[in-house]
């Protein structure tokens, strides 16, 4: 059998980490090199870095044309950044070094949401380089779009489409929950949204518009609504406090149009310890339309381990993708690794693979 | 914009009848013919065969080399059977036209299951034709292959999967009760076990073999096993009378071991009215790993509009792949049509096509 795949991860923050340390575990593929955006980190052996009690031997490195020459990547996972903005520049640089990118970026789950030209550019150079591009993760990427269009595959019609995630944010550590206003008074969540430090969920544009762009429907407009989750109980985690009457999270929803009317509904309450108050968590999806359809799972797929999964999971889909910028809707649907990886990856891809 | 797609239906009966309807009803689809293998439907309108109040102006034709060449059809959707045996061949003249293949036979879901001779044959003369073929259906096809491999993809590692499927044979007709041995004494039952009258759910092979793919498991056996639901109350349909004491219908199940370990359970209770003994009808994936998931919908996916829907769905699908025979999970998840069908399909995949 041929040699491993080789994976660089960029990020060692907690999901960088955790993707690191899932690819790690899976046989055919091989940590080839780690990047770090913080220069502190940079020289650290990368088993320290993403929590491991042992040295795996090789240098995190703070400068990516390093760290790509070092670790010469079949694939890179990209986890140091939400926005397309930040993206953007290093997965054109990975890309023009012939590799194949998946991102955890929210905005590359569906990257012409926020900007077509930079979608655009990006899959012109994937396809002059001959390499796949995917966004993927929990939301956007599975819950609140690729389930939900699966879903609807078994639909003659489809009057209108309701997603809801209710999710624990207990396990979260301070700058997320910051950005949803957890522990905040009613006055200061209000601020927050106004200045936009409480931000909500990033993701429902790109969640929409794979939705859209699967189903056929043409979007006339979409409105996000925030408010805040008023705890009536003490609600408190080793990063926040939440007195009653302060916000114990966001919950931020949106909804699209087609026609005047709203056919798609996507919710999203984050609050730590929803269950002080009897909130279940869970993923719920209806769709209203022939047939009915509603699938629901509590508690909710945990975020964290899933974005992690589903960034090592698409190795094999990326490798066989065809040369360009997908979204989790273009290309066969994720699986779980459990043989060798090598093993999912078609002949021709390797072929076309020039190492 | 370019001419609609022209879809030819194989089948006038339940199925196909269905398959027809929708595919009338979708903006960009033309149904551009009907085969019928019984010869009394000859000549028929196809209006009329299909259960339409009005005749469409187009005969059923009983000769599918006949169909073909007046449809000319760009995608077939097949319906007149259940067996890999019994599909090949008007699979392999379809193709042999450069017509694409969708088809709900059960065996087609993973023809490699029953045959890799037969399905290595079909793939090969697809690729030299430049066609793509690719069964779907409710089950396998859906619930218990496709939607359980996608949960899966948010999974680091897998102990087992379970999925239970327990749905209404009520709306069924006589040929489908009497497989699942509806109404049968416990004597009777067992015998039509032996004669293979009684055969329970058609599909678990197919359904594990896809899963098992798509995981990379190498599964070293499946046991199967069929038992009579007994009713203790009279339970009656059009088609069917149960008295207390005799059979519901089927609880068939399948069990797929790796390396001596149980890993796949699917489990699927067929039976007429469940709800007079206070049996919920639902779906239900479960899988035990990191993370665990559950989920469910109730009441379960009805299975006849499912895979009418799913086989229109792939269409563009079908159109957009690659040459060749397909599985559901070697494409892109299947998405209700809600737009023109003709704006889901690839430049390239129209280019490719020569008609």
């Amino acid at each position: 059998m041929r040699d491993a795949i080789r994976v660089i991860v960029l990020g060692t923050g907690q999901m960088g980490s955790a993707i690191a340390r899932l690819v790690l575990e899976k046989d055919g593929l091989e940590l080839a090199g780690a990047y770090a955006r913080r220069a502190e980190r940079k020289g650290m052996d990368i088993g320290r870095a993403i929590g491991l009690s042992k040295d795996l031997g090789l240098p995190v490195h703070s400068d990516l044309r390093i760290a790509v020459e070092k670790a010469r990547p079949h694939v890179a996972i990209q986890a140091t950044c939400s926005t397309l903005a930040e993206a953007k520049e290093p997965i054109t640089a990975l890309v023009q070094n012939g590799i194949h990118v998946i991102s955890i970026a929210e905005e590359m789950a569906y990257p012409a949401a926020s900007s077509p030209e930079a979608a655009a550019k990006i899959r012109r150079l994937a396809v002059s380089r001959g390499v796949a591009v995917v966004g993927t993760g929990i939301n956007p990427g599975f819950v609140f779009d690729l389930l939900v269009i699966a879903l609807t595959g078994v639909c003659w019609d489809i009057q209108s489409i309701t997603a809801t995630r209710i999710n624990d944010l207990s396990p979260y550590g301070p700058s997320v929950l910051a950005s949803q206003g957890v522990g905040l008074s009613l006055e200061k969540f209000r601020e927050g949204l106004v200045k936009r430090t409480v931000v909500g969920h990033l993701g429902f544009p790109q969640s929409i518009h794979m939705i859209a762009a699967s189903l056929g429907w043409d979007i006339e407009r979409i409105e996000e609504h925030r408010e805040p989750i008023i705890s009536t109980v003490r609600r408190e985690t080793p990063f926040a406090t939440v007195q009653p009457g302060c916000s114990a999270g966001c919950l931020h929803s949106a909804v699209a149009y087609v026609k005047g009317a709203p056919v798609i509904t996507l919710i999203h309450p984050q609050q730590i310890c929803p269950h002080l108050e009897g909130v279940d968590t869970d993923d719920t999806i209806e769709i209203k339309g022939k047939p009915d359809i509603r699938f629901s799972g509590s508690p909710e797929i945990p975020g964290g381990v899933a974005t992690a999964a589903l960034a090592v999971n698409m190795v094999p889909r990326v490798l066989n993708a065809p040369a360009g910028l997908h979204c989790m809707t273009d290309l066969p649907a994720p699986a779980a690794m459990m043989g060798d990886a090598r093993g999912l990856i078609r002949q021709s891809a390797w072929e076309g693979h020039h190492d």
